[in-house]
Order: C-alpha cells, then sequence, then structure tokens
C-alpha cells in the first residue's frame, strides 16, 4: 500500500512558523502521510485566486486528500467542510468558495461533513488558526482511513459555496477578457482560451491588439503565438498557457508591469 | 517503527541552497528521516524570535530531533549543542538562547554535549556554514539512534545560555507590554496574556485605547474581542492569539504599519 | 532498499503553484520518492547562478536524479537532457549550460539522451511548462529505475554545451577577481579563491583593498580573515566561504550593498 498524501495549499506565506506548525500536526496523527506543498504563496485572502489554483493543479496531483486554506472569515460564521469528489478525492478548507473549482474539476462533491465541531480537532480551538486546529488534524484523519462521517456532521453536497467568476465575451470582433491571476514572473492569466479568440476572428500567428481599462486606452500591439520566445525580448505575446487559458507575457520581461494590470482587470484583444 | 523526525528552523530563507544542502546532508545520514520544515524566514541573525517560535511551535511538533539555526556569532566562540529534555526531545542549534524557551517547553535539558568538535560533523568544518558541517550531520546521527555521549563532550544541563525577555508590567491600570513578534500579515504579537489584561481591569469584549512608544503618544481605539472578524475592516482588535499571547491585528490590514511598531516596541493598553 | 531521492532545483519561486505541481507529478509517477529541494530561488533565468548553486551542492546531496530547471528558453530551440554522470548521479534539465558545472563535479557525463520527445512526457506538451510536462516525469521514471536508454535518443555524452565563466587574473600583485554569486545576506562570491590570494602576495591575517569596477575606483579597506565575526560588525572581510570561494561579507550587514556590485561585477583586491 502506498503512503497517503496530502497536498497543502495556503496563503500562509512560509516566513512564518504556520505552515510548518500544520506539517507537526499532520504527522503527529498521520506519521505516514506524504505532505506535498502545492504552495502557500497564494496571495493574502484572496479565495479566487488559491481556488483557481488549486483547481488547475488538480489533474496533477496524486488522488488524496487535498488541504487548501485561504480563510478571511477564519473564527466567523463560514463553515469549515471535508468535501468527497466523484473521482475520490477529498478536499478539506473552509467553505467560502475556495474549494468549488477544483470540486468541479474531481468530478462534483458527492459527500460533505461540517468540521467545525469535528471529534478530530485539537481543542481548544484557536479562533484565528484552523489551520492548525481543525483542517490539518481532520485532514490527516482522512488520510490515516477515517470515514468522511466520523469527521463531522452531514450538509448538502450541492450546498457548497461556489465562486462567481467573470465571463468573457467577444462583441464586434473584439475578445473582452478579465485577468485572473498574475504569476511571479508577471505573466498575465486570462479568463478566456483559445476558442474566444477564435470568435473574436483571431487566429494564431497574427498581430493583434491589446488595450486594458486603464484610460486613456492605449491599443498596444502584441504577436498570438505559441510562446515567449516567439517574440523579441521585450515584446508582448498572447500565447496558450500551461492552463490552457489566453496568457499574456513580455519574452524576458513583466507583462503585468508593462500593461500596469492586475487581477480583475478588464482586457481587450482585436485584430 | 515510525520513521524519526527531524524538524528544522533557521534564518537561511529558501532563495539560496542553504537549506537545501542540509536536507541533503541529513538524507545522506539518515535516509529514513522525514524532515519538517518548520520556518527558515526567521529574521536574519534574530535570536529572539527564533526562540519564541520553536517554543511556540513545539507541542505540535512529533517528539523528535529539532534542529535550529539562528547563528549570528557562528565560526566564533558560542558553543554548540544537542541536549535531551525531559519529553525525550532533542534539541541541537549554536547555545546563545536559541534553544532555550523551547527546553523550558519540552520539561527543561536533562542531557547535553557540546558538539563543536563531534566525530559526526563533516569535515573540514566551514567556519561560516555550521548548519551543514556541525548541526545537520549530528541531529541526522541522533535520529538514526546515535546516542548523546557519542554526538560529543558532556556538559552542564543547566549551563546552556537562557534568553532575558522583558515583563510585562500592570501600574495604575495601564498594562505596559511589550511586541515580541510581528507575523507576516502584520500581526503584532504582545508578552503578555488574558491575566495581565485582567489585572488592568480590562475584561474581553470592552473597548481599550492602544498607545505605543512613540512620540506624541496619541492613544487609539481598539476592541478587546475574539478575533478579528469582531472588528470592522481596517479597525484594531487585541485578541488571545493562537500562541496564546495577546495580539494586535487590524481586520483585513497590518497592524504592525499602522501602529509603527516592530520586535521590542513598547505598548500601553488601558480602559 | 533505500527510496529513490529526487533534489530538485528550479527559478520558479514558490509564490506560484510550480513546484508544488512538479512535485504532484513526481509522487504520481514514483509515490516511493524522496524529492529535496535544493532551491527554487535561483534568480530568474539566470542559468549561470543555477549552474553554480547545483555544482557547489552536488557533493553534499545522495546520489540520486538531479532535476534542474532553469531555462529561458523553454518551448525553443534548446534541447532537454537527461544524463548520467561517472558517479552515478542522474542529471535532468534544459541543454543549456545549466548542468555542465554540476556534471564535472560528479565525474563527468558518462551517457545521455534528447528527452524532448520522451515517451514518458506528459501530452500534450506546454510550450511553457517543461518542468511539469518533461523534465519532472522523466526525473520520477528514472528514480523508478527506468533506464536512460528508455527515456529518449541518444545523444554524444561529449557534445552538451558548457558554461563559459571569467577566468580571475593576477597581475603586478593585485588579483582581479569577478563576482559569480550574491546569497541572499548580501555575502558576494567570487571566481577566485586562496591560491589566488596566495599568488597575489596576500596571505590570511592582513589588511588589504578591494575596488570595483565602478568608477571612481575607491578603494575601500577590509581584512582577509576566517570568518565574519573576525571584524567589527560593519566592518568588511575576506574570507574562504563553504564552496572553497573567497568572499566578502559585512559582519551583521550587506557586502553586495555596500560594494554596489552584482553577478558579472568585477573586483581588485590586493595589499
Amino acid at each position: 500500500v502506498r503512503d497517503p498524501v496530502i497536498t497543502f495549499l495556503s496563503d500562509y506565506g512560509l516566513n512564518d512558523e504556520f505552515v510548518g506548525t500544520c506539517h507537526g500536526v499532520i504527522a503527529r496523527v498521520c506519521p505516514a502521510a506524504r505532505v506535498i506543498d502545492l504552495t502557500h504563496g497564494v496571495p493574502r485572502q484572496d479565495v479566487r485566486a488559491g481556488a483557481l489554483v488549486l483547481a488547475a493543479a488538480l489533474p496533477y496531483l496524486p488522488v488524496g486528500v487535498h488541504l487548501a486554506v485561504v480563510d478571511p472569515g477564519v473564527g466567523g460564521e463560514r463553515r469549515a467542510v471535508a468535501a468527497k469528489l466523484g473521482d475520490g478525492r477529498v478536499l478539506v478548507g473552509p467553505d467560502n468558495g475556495l474549494l468549488s473549482l477544483a470540486a468541479t474539476v474531481g468530478g462534483g462533491c458527492v459527500a460533505a461533513v461540517d468540521i467545525g465541531d469535528s471529534p478530530f480537532r485539537l481543542q481548544p480551538v484557536s479562533p484565528t488558526f484552523h489551520g492548525r486546529d481543525i483542517f490539518a488534524p481532520v485532514a490527516a484523519r482522512i488520510a490515516s482511513g477515517a470515514a468522511l462521517s466520523e469527521c463531522g456532521s452531514p450538509v448538502d453536497p450541492g450546498g457548497l459555496l461556489t465562486l462567481e467568476l467573470p465571463h468573457p465575451e467577444v462583441l464586434d470582433g473584439v475578445l473582452i477578457a478579465h485577468v485572473i491571476y498574475v504569476d511571479a514572473f508577471g505573466n498575465v492569466q486570462l479568463d478566456a482560451g483559445r476558442e474566444e479568440m477564435a470568435r473574436a476572428g483571431v487566429n494564431p500567428g497574427v498581430e493583434v491588439v491589446i488595450s486594458t481599462g486603464a484610460e486613456p486606452r492605449v491599443p498596444v500591439p502584441a504577436r498570438y503565438a505559441r510562446t515567449f520566445t516567439d517574440v523579441p525580448p521585450a515584446e508582448l505575446v498572447i500565447y496558450e498557457d500551461s492552463a490552457r487559458r489566453l496568457a499574456i507575457a513580455v519574452n524576458q520581461g513583466a507583462a503585468a508591469a508593462q500593461l500596469g494590470v492586475g487581477s480583475g482587470a478588464e482586457v481587450r484583444i482585436s485584430l
């Protein structure tokens, strides 16, 4: 039998001991677990960014327990949940939308429990650190073989909070998309793909113009290509990124800074 | 038998290969060891911060070997030690106070050896990287089952350097506390707890005023509550944090910047 | 039998999920592998820095598969390779010089394959994330026991790209060296060692002067000593660092900022 796998995503960062403490809790409960840190660099309290990262990575992760904590409402009214997916994975985290995109990727939620008062929580529960006191010990118990029903009270698996994301549009040959993520290289990920580009009449290999929401909307040229190195250094390129979304990059540069856009910004692309 | 656990705390950061090199050394000496990185983001050479983090996390870590390296005096006169605690844990690191708070949490030091000339050190020993050449290999040997007495020369277990921390006071209904740690969220941890607040006549649920050491001492209002979300965004809250110390936060903000305080600053709280 | 070890170095940073996704891919292919993160903080696209870090750390790492990804040419013409070394290690990464210094340390390359079209790659291969789709799965297959010949097409083991590094010189009692790496403490590593200092007539324990390439070349005094703590706080010291190269540090300070030098800068040292 393989050792069980727990993956762990959070916005805790690595400067403090929060992540290491959760690892310690897991190791005490389930010494055999292999913990894979997906990332702890999700922008602070950015539930949407965390949800997108978890969903994009999920197909590349072993089937296991997927612990995720981006939790601006910790200690408040939001529920803490563990959710079993159609493909056998179990998600553990706050019920604030963080888990919802991954749940869809994993075949939908087929069973869920509220773990706020789980018998496996560490008491007393700190109102500010549910990662240590609720999420990590429950995830470790599930990895150890505990049934979901032992971990908390059953809740409607269809009733978990879902994220509302913006939708891209095509109007008069213009693709109106939105920035959903900026990575550490400054690459700008959009909520559109190659199909929307085709609907705007734009095919790979051509020159396009990009304009952003900031006034004055000065259109800048870019090339719709395969990868960064298809354009000279310092020039803009639009390409399908590793999550199969359109992204804008600058070869050997940072597109987000050059375009002046961040998460949520509107970006218009046309011939 | 479980695989042995080594936890590892340092101020090396993760931008260089120092941490990974120590992991490599450990894996060569004790391939079965599971290494838990507690954190490597301790502020550079801040022995006190490292000591506080290690002590706060210790109860959540499996009993094992606890490697800690915040070592401004590396290559100088300070001793390198391994110390066995009353609860069976072994601490390994410089004898500069870094281990002293954790030793107390773990039941006190019952045996100690000076490992500066340990037979298990890697030679030649670099005067600037004892983590790699002394601390990591000795920690790994202990995890492999070596007795403390094999690792170095016995020293007085009561003679390890202890840290002097400031003490909070209550004077005329004013709690005079000190900042001992600022985490990456900007939350400000104080050296006082709920008992000192009670002695100052302040009970949970009330409004208080905070003044800091910086002149002019303009008192600012805050709420003494359970957690961040008990106050509106951008407002100050005092609460018991996950290490059971009083802390000051700003809901969805950074208290340290807002108050203009850092480690060591004096903070006064009263009704 | 020991679990196989894979070490992993990159410039991906830890703010995004790139590293965690590669860990997931490895765990799916080779669940028994122990992955040691050497560092993911190599300066972006700095192939030379990555090559130096990997080569310096290699002797401290268990013999295993050494995955390294600093890959400004991803998706372009550069080859992707796996290379077996004389000491039994296998390097996996782009053939852009990144692996070349480590190959020398490990006894030279004795066999190599081009893995760009490896049967073990994940398809479709993203043109921007070969770490996930080519390098990680191939490294994991090798750790699982796959022969190099199964992983790709044989290439000339002597034909891998090698890095050209600057060479230090001694002229008229002046050592002319170059900065090859600046660590996160601001310590400045040079491409010279104690032998070159001796050839310039400088022996340990003496005062020297340092001048840098920036005009006007104002010489600053420094002490040639054993370690930081051999000089008072804020003063410059030249010492043999943990990779046995000359380095310049400021006790409790950052030499790179104080001298105004970065990677590639020329540094002159004399009595």
